[in-house]
């Protein structure tokens, strides 16, 4: 392999000068570079052929399914005391490409991510190559400089005149920031001095809500107990008057029943929820937080690509009142995994003074440069990949009209999946789609004619996870299910990739049919 | 470019079945899927002879220096309304490429990463081309696999018989899953209840700690004054005397000066400092921390790859006495920012329990297969990149025993350099390193026969930034500067990268000496 001692041996240009410490020769390069570039290029061409080049092919298999046990046995996990040559890597890697669930595949509708974006796939090939980390002007001149141009539109598209922002690795720590900026700012101290001997902090956001928000209230010391649930409408909304009565309810406890007092200090509305793809009622709530002096935090993880398209950015009226957002380029509009920014609209750098830790070997004040690009403190990493190159490429190859039509059209044809639902028998929609989740039983034959009982819905509930089972094994399609508040397990087809089609759409409910119409 | 209408058009069969909806054609894929292959293509073979057969050649420059406002002119970052062809889009990419540090040049020493390894690249390629997304086994069956495969290897590594971990996105982030567990250890209610109520939770640490141990203590709701630094000696090391009265003094504090009292719970040792590359005596710390009940944590994050050579891997002896480690594969073994492992020494599940949220549309128990491989609820993460492949992929090109080579080699280059600074003139060693760190102040002739007073310290204080300004512009190599506890500006150089060799490192000391010799 590369590293191997006999290409050592032949690179030393003469036993004379050779120089020894503690039995290591240290002249010229240890690699062999030239085996390194073939296995390189070699590689490169298997993943053409492979990934790259089948990703449109709906003939071919979203996944070839093997349960763990038999995996374990196909695939050479054991890492040795000796390396493998390269053509053998090559069958690994060909092993790996062969067993992985092809999430770019025109039927791969299982997560809030699919398809294959050329120019991000570029722009991730580029970060790779070049392995930077984000952190200081001088390490990483242009992907900072790409941020901040990234950031500054995202920003322009949320509405504000200002702000500010750091990529993130995912919606669940850009829910995080968000709320440890809220904390920040209700009381500035807490940083130095923790939570200890203060009021409970209290924040409020809907039974709807990703599931990230108790686990960065577990995380961030304010505990999962201290999230507030509000209800939601029938359409999964969060309904702003519950809200106010919870806010006044917890402000009531303060001082009463409650020993140590409750805070509010903030609101996470979700635009665009994880499984009916819900929007909250943005203006009602930022009415709300204004008069309660509450930091409101929009969860757009999902919905914020809406803002994109002049059609369906009203789902997302209200925004600009927002203090942060945050917004998954990686999912709508497939920016690859992962590309999630946190944007802030304060402007007196908030973020800095929360995040600082003033590291005086990464970020020295006497360098030669304007050091306010060495933006790494506002971080809660070190070492960050440089995600918002990825969306800068994709915006750049498509122009913000391309990333309009992406969005547009995968709302299309969300709602020319409602019409297929509605007009099909044996299928029936959970509730009329405002987004890409579109969430529908599938109900076999058997249970056509069944009175909507318990004994109906209990027998429902095992249909979906059924032919999930048989839909993995076969290979030809991937979406999930869930049960969900009160209903049993239902599907929920998202609809992302440019690469689908009407006909994909098609094909999934004659598949769901096909799947399930023995059950 | 790829989205374009025309190509759109031509792809509709027959106006007659053309389906629309909301004003947008349905029919076959949007994209053009041969022109965005072509492009990847041709990007491949940019990156090829741009960023990857230019890694090895000392003749080109590390960067291209320009400053913020120069390269702002000089980058197309403006994002349109209308996308740009593909040659454009490749221009751009060559600017890209030639405007970032190089951070595989052999002369790259800036940072506690460099090089590139071969087989690491081909595993990030392939991740980038497959784009998974790491939480469910029906999602990413490889690459859970995979990561139990690493952790399994480098528990096995640490010492522990058994264990658990997780990877996740930066040593900043482990250290953060670290000081979670170990206070949900300590009080597991905390998850629920936060921090309200509680006596003050505090931690101990060296001063010399990577400053993510203050960030983390902020953001988990601990507070950055409840960090309790410990004083270490002249190499760097943390006195373990001095943590046992620290520990005392803290457990005196509980009940007496302090009202709400204060409850030690972690103490985090260092594997491996920043900048003097210095290793906690783990033994005795352990001693301590068995006393005391107090979780020990070791931030091997730099120094935990020692563990791979059988020579060094005493600089970590009583790491098996850790309850957790943070071990990040992307410094010293190259595996590609990010790859960070969070090691946990518990078997009972305890990361689970710490962090699971049990997200009913992700974490269904009603699959069809064994759900025990649906780590996603161990993270505080939702998607996560499988960053366990690329160093599996690194192990099993080289083999245990070319990683080893790899430690050893790059820790015998840096005892040759150190030889080497004690030979010339004009060089100063800040102390006799244990590590890959090699701390030194470069004394030009104008302050050679100077008396070593303030005078001396102020002036040598301004030839570190200066140098490293001259290096910058001339783009002939990086290395990092910084004043570290009393110690004016001097040099911090790593050594990590099998491309280097022993002529880089005369070079590097050639290079400060002609870059500074009229200072």
């Amino acid at each position: 392999m590369f590293p191997g001692d006999t290409d050592q041996q032949e690179m030393i240009p003469s036993k004379k000068s050779a120089v020894l410490v503690d039995g290591v020769v240290l002249n010229g390069p240890m690699t062999d570079a030239k085996a390194g570039e073939k296995f390189v290029e070699e590689a490169c061409r298997l993943i053409m052929e492979e990934v790259v080049l089948k990703a449109t092919d709906v003939n071919e298999k979203v996944c070839e399914w093997k349960p763990p046990e038999q995996l374990k046995q196909l695939l050479d996990l054991e890492m040795r005391d000796s390396g493998e040559p390269p053509h053998r890597l090559l069958e690994l890697c060909r092993d790996v490409i062969r067993y992985s669930v092809k999430t770019s595949h025109p039927r791969f509708f299982n997560q809030l991510y699919a398809g294959l974006d050329y120019s991000s796939l570029v722009a991730r090939f580029m970060t790779e190559a070049l392995n930077p980390s984000v952190y200081t002007y001088e390490v990483s001149p242009v992907f900072l400089l790409v941020e901040e141009a990234v950031l500054k539109k995202m920003i322009e598209f949320i509405g504000w005149k200002e702000g500010d922002g750091i990529f993130n690795p995912g919606g669940s720590v850009s829910n995080m920031y968000a709320m440890n900026l809220a904390r920040y700012k209700y009381r500035p101290d807490i940083k130095e001095k923790g939570l200890f001997g203060l009021p409970r902090l209290i924040l409020f956001t809907s039974v709807e809500c990703h599931y990230s928000m108790k686990k960065a209230a577990s995380f961030l010391g304010i505990g999962s107990e201290n999230v507030c649930f509000v209800e939601t409408d029938g359409r999964g909304k969060m309904i702003p008057e519950e809200l106010e009565k919870k806010v006044w309810q917890a402000r009531k406890e303060n001082g009463h029943t409650c020993v140590c007092g409750a805070a509010p200090f903030l609101v996470c509305a979700t635009s665009g929820t994880t499984v009916l793809g819900a929007f909250d009622p943005l203006d009602e709530i930022a009415d709300i937080c204004e008069r309660h002096s509450l930091w409101l935090h929009v969860d757009a993880s999902w919905g914020g690509s809406a803002l994109m398209s002049r059609k369906h950015r009203k789902l997302l009226h209200g925004i600009h009142r927002a203090d942060s957002v945050a917004w998954n380029p990686h999912k709508m509009l497939m920016a690859g995994i992962q590309c999630c920014a946190l944007l802030v609209k304060d402007n007196s750098d908030l973020l800095k003074k929360c995040y600082s830790a003033k590291a005086s070997y990464l970020f020295q004040q006497d360098k030669f440069y304007d050091v306010s690009y060495d933006t790494g403190d506002k971080s809660i990493q070190c070492s960050r990949r440089p995600d918002a190159f990825k969306f800068w490429m994709t915006w750049k190859a498509l122009g913000t009209l391309g990333l309009e039509e992406r969005v547009n059209r995968a709302l299309a044809l969300s709602r020319y999946l409602v019409d297929e639902i509605k007009k099909r028998e044996g299928f029936k929609l959970l509730m009329e789609p405002e987004y890409a989740n579109i969430c529908f039983w599938y109900i076999p034959p058997s249970l056509r004619e069944m009175k909507e009982g318990p004994e109906f819905w209990a027998k429902l509930n095992l249909v979906a996870p059924a032919i999930k089972e048989r839909m993995m094994k076969k290979g030809s399609l991937m979406l999930g299910y869930q049960p969900h508040r009160g209903k049993v397990n239902f599907f929920r087809q998202v609809v992302i990739s440019p690469q689908v089609s009407r006909e994909d759409m098609d094909f999934l409910l004659d598949e769901i049919d096909l799947l399930g119409r023995d059950m």
